[in-house]
């Protein structure tokens, strides 16, 4: 595989990472968390409002896109790019997270199979049909199909999944139709044992993939097996690329991720979360819907400049009722608000290691913000 | 009543007229669309993207915000422009429309008494209580509490209708506590009757408000009675003061009733039917959710300079996809464009107006547009 995809490592700080991966659509400065566009559209956002909170790559979904619109019209209308106007980067997933998830669904060597959801359709998934869906959404990253183990998982389990990513790996690589401009990331896979990501993280290693991404994580693990598994797995990837933590997660995730090593973050809490009235706050996170915040009169966070909050624009109070009265903007002003809010975190992240104080930056964002979960904010003497 | 509130007659072209109506929020050139935002908040759209699509005012609505979040609150955050973060004028109506349409309602002379539909609460609602909320809430614009005769009426409703109109005028007047910077415009009842229009055209006319309203209109009437009403009524208003035809409606009333000399409307419509689809180009209107559309690689309107349209920018068929998908991105884009259409249409309509040639504008606009209901665009041979 050619190695078109140049990472230039800036600086770091203790393991914490920053540095500049370049794709087709543009550079990336890490570290970097991608929002999440399911079927090709953030939820409740314009791509210009979702440029103007810093976001630098999109997440898009193989799955769902694959399924609707379908990926032949996706590359006629002119990939996704076109498609959903996003003139970045975008990263897409391999659908096998999803379809791993399927009720009934049997996982064998040669692939997976499952039923549409919709339709009942009986339908097949593999490292070569998932590259070839990928090759035509014509994202900048590509994601290797990989068995994604669930938690928790009996060893022997994760073992065989270990197997499998490496040998659809090779097979995915295989596949590959547009490696000067997709880069295809690796992923790996071993569950919370450590010698099964080591050998995991290895056997991929040897294959010099343009990134390497740590998957089978957030699936219900919690902060602190997050913790264990990316702080051992980080340093077993190739210095000389980025690192993807999939699927991750909330600021004190990323914090703590960003400081064993980890690149590129993504997840769909804060749009998500916008849309339950939870936002982040620099003191933590508030949900707007609670009773105190129907008369308050100040912003989402004073120390915030997104349109939601700068100059002190819409009130807690406005927010709150916009949410009572089942208003959409409720969601749009909040998933602007999250989204500006973990950019936010991690353009400072960044700053920190370009400034080799990143453990300093980590203690003091987690002091103000509070521990997890939910930090200070929401505690009852706020 | 003072009259604080300039009205600049710049040009008339036939009947139709251009002028400029100023308020303490700014000045409005009209005729101009007044899209609605019923809790303090367009469907689907921030203020921002509001005013990118050429709106100058924006209408809320009394009824919805007095019992959520109530007028106190938006009073005691410094009213309904902080509120709702629309720094330009803002028109509110008396809550009257809403609550005549309940279940239940018991009409008499006092004022309306009706129950709150979520809480089953008795509530009463008057001349002197509408406007007392309207004086809190702070709009530039507010209006009088009038009985909106429904359609079809006998001759008889029709005529209580005026006489209550008028009488409840004396008493809104009365109780405006706000008259240098709220104006308070009177509204002409009469139903489809001519002679009680022009009686309560008289009477109205003899208060010199500052503005004058068609109301009882857009109550299932249709095209043909509706512009019969208003050619009939609006030459009976003050020339020297706007005229404002409440709840309409689609271009083509918007066409013929400017012909009439109407210089303000609101409506639902753009943004209600972004939400379903449907969509307003300069031949007709489409629905995004039809199959043909799937496929379509062309914007809405090739010749609109909206946020979702110029440069070609989203595809029928991406917005095609983001109505299967449910995504409310959808409906955002949609109603941008549906707005902007028509904030442009009123834009063209006073340039014409202005050069003298309005009769041939909208002949032109027509011919293209395609006759009532939906024009061209909806006919097969597209």
């Amino acid at each position: 595989m050619r190695v078109s995809f140049p990472f230039q490592l800036e600086a770091t700080s203790g393991a914490a990472r920053a540095a500049t991966f370049t794709t087709p659509h543009g550079a990336v400065r890490t570290p970097c968390f991608m929002p999440v566009g399911t079927h090709g559209a953030l939820k409740a956002m314009t791509p210009a409002q979702v440029a103007d909170t810093g976001a630098q790559v999109v997440l898009a979904n193989t799955y769902h896109l694959a399924q609707q619109p379908g990926e032949s019209l996706v590359e006629k209308l002119g990939g996704l790019h076109d498609f959903m106007q996003w003139p970045g980067p975008i990263l897409t997933d391999s659908g096998g997270f999803q379809v791993f998830s399927l009720p009934g669904v049997e996982i064998r060597d040669q692939g997976v199979r499952f039923k549409n959801e919709k339709t009942g359709e009986v339908m097949d998934l593999s490292p070569e049909r998932s590259i070839e869906i990928q090759n035509r959404l014509g994202a900048d990253i590509i994601m290797a199909f990989d068995e994604c183990t669930p938690f928790p998982a009996p060893r022997k389990l994760a073992a065989t999944g270990v197997r499998r990513t490496l040998a659809w790996m090779e097979r995915c690589i295989q596949a590959h139709a547009r490696p000067d401009d997709q880069a295809l990331f690796a992923i790996v896979q071993g569950s919370v044992y450590p010698e099964l990501r080591a050998e995991c993280a290895e056997g991929l290693a040897a294959l010099d993939c343009p990134g390497y991404a740590i998957g089978g994580v957030s699936v219900g693990e919690g902060h602190e097996l997050l913790c264990q598994v990316t702080e051992t797995t980080a340093p077993l990837l190739p210095a000389n690329k980025p690192r993807y933590l999939m699927g991750v997660g909330l600021p004190e995730d990323l914090i703590a991720c960003v400081g064993y090593g980890v690149d590129l973050f993504d997840c769909v809490i804060p749009t998500r979360y916008a849309r339950s009235a939870t936002v982040f706050t620099s003191r933590g996170r508030i949900r707007l819907t609670q009773r105190r915040y129907r008369r308050d009169a100040y912003p989402i966070d004073v120390s915030c400049d997104c349109y939601a909050c700068k100059d002190g624009a819409f009130s807690r109070a406005y927010l709150h009722h916009l949410f009572a009265a089942n208003e959409v903007l409720s969601a749009i002003l909040c998933a602007i608000h999250n989204v500006h809010f973990y950019e936010t975190l991690m353009t400072k992240a960044r700053e920190a290691i370009l400034e080799d104080r990143y453990a300093d930056f980590a203690r003091e964002f987690m002091a103000d913000y509070g521990p997890a979960p939910g930090g200070k904010a929401d505690s009852p003497t706020r």
